[in-house]
């Protein structure tokens, strides 16, 4: 295998050109192999194999930086930099991360995980260089068209047209975001992928002119006096040339040779150079090609049929989301949905299919989303904005600015809220209750199980304010289902009602708390549970009739420990001058890392051990 | 006087073509008649005189929709709405909003504060007005070229390229954001407005092509062949044309009739079209012209001089930092400062001029600033990103997942921290201290006063993690610049040291608190004063001490109730057991609207009175 003699970073450096092709499709069986049996990104990375590889055999690393945007396509640079005997701990706790991390190699520039960051960062190095080191290095951002259409990598670009020195974006354009791409840009790059033609143009037009005697001369040279040459006019990359950064491209992104000449090409501009990639996502892997959404994240599967291990998956609360808007824009046709490029992993896919008008997906631009949103809910729409909790953080402004000032009935469906396992720190959704509640006029509702997204879906419907339903990555909790306390604003739901000890949880939190009042009760002990339900506004007529009868409450949430419910909570009785015990049990304030959701439950003392130990110590 | 003859909306249809240009005089004499008294936005507004003009005889408003980017510049679409008679009251606690409010006028369609929103709200109106009214109305967004260098209008472009009805955006090119403009788009739209040769160009080449037999026509035909027209190819608007947006323009934004003309064109296009209006900001007004920025937000002026009332403007905290900064810069070339377009409002401006090749202005753009920053901070240099607190809202995603995640030395310098006055509720700064607290590894240090900001930078210039400095509007507090206990980290000042009572306050509060203090002391009560300095991580060392022989804990910030610090403080003694009682002072969770700071410190109970009043009840 030529893939054994790739040991050590550079050592692709030594293979020969013409074993680069099987050296690929090595790369891509060990790919298929491993993430078959772990689980991963697998479909961006079967696209990146030749780039991955030329960047490597072109640049003289680490002096020379890579910034791989969002970072989840970065696993070919793992094995090209003496990681590859770890991709069985890949996304496992303490194992290999996902994502590029600095703690890991120093082959790895900068850490990422959310999209559209790279140029920025980048633009860092490439500064830094320059003034540290007088230009010694050549650093490249490689970004896919998806995260291009982020404002975050808009903004860098403006501000990379004003370099003077070498500076490399690599736009891998495999037309896809998660899904399928979307907007001006992505119509823009398809025609420039097709556009082969204009390049034989660019100089065939100009000998052209210049042949017709008087007539021509006088034409190339009134058009050249526009400044911007007949060449920048034809070729395919206008719009990047307009904003002052020359465009090369497009090439094969599956062929080695003709990418390593091309980078070497870029090296040599001096300012900043964009070279448009075109890759297919899951190329050389039949069933990631036919579904590279499906193979973007997938489980453990199986490498023969590409078929998922876990074929009867059970339904997860993005599936209950899923049924439960579109029976309500069955019966309200002034809702409308709208995604960041993620219609199958926010479960919208099917309101786009049964509502097509009524559905947006406006690219990766959680921002744009959110006051498109306001804007929607200003001329009497009615729209729900589905967006991951970590992904969310990208809107705290207008969330704050555009939607709240106003109280426009927005309704916010946050999934993947809490602890999210093994993408780790960067996708957490350990967040949004602390800054969802710093923000006036927002509201927040946390249900318990599935039935309770059910008919929180049906509450949001004709909440005439902002509102923000928060419930956790994968499978919905069935249990507690006789509990159905309809939903009323600002209400929790009590669950058992005694005395002594109330349990208030939150969430994903009501579940173990169910466990934890049975190891109680099992005591002997009398133990109220309380689902939270309204994290804001908190109900505070249900926490005065709990200090009547109680003298511990405690609080449990899947969110950080600071600006969370249980702060809420202690507020309200300190405000009150209310002689209660209050515990709370959250996530600590730190970032929790890959792993599983009960090793990282463990991490934070929130796995039922910890808190059954915490509370012994507490309680005496 | 024409301009009397304009009592509500839609009188301006009445006005004859040939008084457009007396009207627009008389508008601009009133505009400085009355911003002269009451201070505010007067450059912008100067700039708009005849686009707001031209937009109100084109539209058939309320029915039609104009949303004002930022909104500083709607004072004429106030003066054409009635509103005229208020300006005496601009700014002013519950007087005329310097910003469109819903609430004020069925005119005001979007409440805006922050850039770059106003093409994703008004992509929400066309949106709802197809799905509502079957397309029944003209919706217009007006940006200014520097709120266009923002990520949110660059996301929006993308979305409204796929628009398949009449959507208009007004880009107002003024060449300047607040100083002047930045990056690719500034330098292609500098020569779009140079470029009205390319016009005539347009169709003059097309005819000379034509002209040569045989061959012209082939060239014709092949250029036409490349999907993107001739005229498309010519024109200065082929950024936007690329994207799938008509550009309309150069038009000269003070000619009323010229704005006319091309409105109607646009209104008659079946997608979104971009008017490219060159307006010159501060028009009309001699002292306004020749210096925009101080112009862009003033306090009162005489307006015969143009100079200021209060010339000797004590020096702000703005000033002390700006001070600093350069001092630390000399001492140490791996500083680096980055402004997102504030280069005179954060102080900036003196960096840029002593240190010009490690200073960026970044355009508005406080995402791309923060991520940007992270990359410098991994290159080795240190960062000092100077944003106004409200607008640091902005980053809040890039802060956490760019810089905090890993642990990155970029020092945030928070400026406008705290309640701000005349702007209002989409200016505040009575977050920051809630959302940076949230974030793991983030620091936050508040100063006292003047020598403690100056301080403050020297010990954030070699701190080696995530540091956030807040500091207020306006005047630098100079007492107590006896206790000058020097910096270290994670530690509190302790002012005076007694027992019984103890007052913790956060920066701008500690003045307040030395006040409510003294009034203690006349009763003759003892009274310890901390000046809390790091609000996170937490002194516990100093909780625990006081906790000895103090009975009461008094918190008071300048920062929302949810997530500040006496929440922090609060939930210490808590976890400790500790028996005090804790008192909270803060900002309550709502929007603080427009007054003088006075006003808005009674309106959220933390002037003098409030306080002690509360007191006295709690104290019982």
């Amino acid at each position: 295998m030529i893939l054994d003699r790739i040991q050590k970073p550079n050592d692709i450096k030594n293979i020969k050109p013409e074993e680069y092709e099987e050296l690929a499709r090595e790369i891509r069986r060990f790919l298929v192999d491993k993430v078959s049996k772990t689980g991963g990104h697998l479909a961006s990375n079967l696209g990146a194999v030749e780039l991955t590889m030329a960047l490597h055999i072109c640049l003289d690393l680490p002096k020379d930086k890579i910034v791989w945007d969002v970072g989840h396509q970065s696993y070919v640079h793992k094995i090209l930099t003496g990681r590859k005997d770890a991709f069985d701990t890949l996304r496992q706790y303490r194992g290999l991360s996902g994502f590029p991390k600095r703690r890991e190699s120093e082959y790895d520039t900068f850490n990422t995980g959310h999209s559209s960051t790279s140029i920025s960062a980048a633009l860092g190095l490439v500064v830094s260089d320059e003034l540290n080191n007088g230009n010694d290095s050549t650093v490249v951002a490689v970004i896919g068209d998806g995260a291009m259409t982020g404002g975050l990598a808009q903004e860098a670009i403006n501000n990379a047209s004003k370099l003077k020195r070498n500076f490399i974006i690599i736009l891998n354009d495999n037309n896809m975001s998660i899904s399928r791409n979307v907007g001006g840009l992505s119509t823009y790059l398809s025609n420039a992928r097709a556009g082969e033609t204009y390049i034989e143009l660019k100089s065939g037009v100009q000998r052209t002119l210049e042949k017709i005697p008087g007539a021509g001369e006088k034409i190339v040279r009134s058009i050249k006096r526009t400044k911007h040459s007949i060449k920048q006019l034809l070729v395919p990359g206008m719009l990047f040339e307009n904003m002052g950064i020359t465009y090369l491209g497009p090439v094969d992104g599956h062929n080695t040779t003709a990418l390593i000449r091309i980078i070497q090409e870029a090296k040599n501009i001096d300012h900043a150079v964009l070279i448009h990639v075109c890759t297919k996502k899951g190329k050389g892997y039949g069933p990631a090609m036919e579904n590279p959404s499906l193979f973007h994240g997938i489980g453990p599967f199986n490498p023969r049929t590409g078929l998922p291990n876990n074929m009867n998956a059970p339904q997860s609360y993005t599936d209950v989301f899923a049924e439960a808007i579109c029976r309500e824009a069955g019966k309200n046709d002034k809702i409308v949905a709208i995604t960041a490029a993620m219609e199958d992993g926010t479960g919208l896919a099917k309101f786009q299919e049964k509502f097509p008008k009524r559905f947006f997906d406006v690219g990766i631009a959680e921002s744009h989303a959110t006051t498109f949103a306001a804007g929607l809910a200003v001329g009497g729409l009615k729209p729900f904005v589905a967006i991951y909790s970590s992904f969310l953080q990208r809107a705290f402004d207008q969330i704050l600015h555009d939607v709240c000032i106003q109280s426009l009935p927005v309704v916010f469906c946050v999934d993947r809220a809490g602890l999210v396992g093994n993408d780790g720190e960067t996708h957490q959704g350990t967040f949004d209750i602390s800054y969802l509640s710093i923000i006036p006029n927002m509201n927040v509702l946390v249900p318990k199980n599935a039935w309770e997204l059910d008919a929180a879906i049906t509450f949001a419907a004709t909440f005439p304010a902002p509102l923000a339903i928060r419930y956790p990555r994968g499978k919905a909790y069935t249990g507690l289902s006789e509990f159905r306390e309809p939903i009323c604003f600002g209400k929790s739901e009590i669950i058992y009602k005694e005395r002594d000890i109330a349990i208030l949880a939150v969430g994903s939190m009501v579940e173990s708390a169910v466990k934890i009042r049975d190891e109680f009760k099992q005591k002997g002990k009398n133990v109220s549970l309380v689902n939270a339900r309204f994290v804001k506004p908190l109900d505070e007529e249900m926490l005065d009739q709990l200090a009547q009868t109680h003298s511990v409450i405690i609080t449990m949430e899947e969110n950080v420990i600071n600006g969370g419910y249980g702060m809420a909570v202690l507020r309200y009785y300190n405000t009150r001058h209310t002689n209660v015990k209050v515990i709370n049990f959250a996530v600590p304030n730190s970032y929790v890392e890959q792993g599983s959701r009960d090793d990282q439950l463990k991490e934070c003392g929130l796995d039922l051990e910890s808190i059954l130990k915490r509370l012994e110590t507490e309680l005496i």
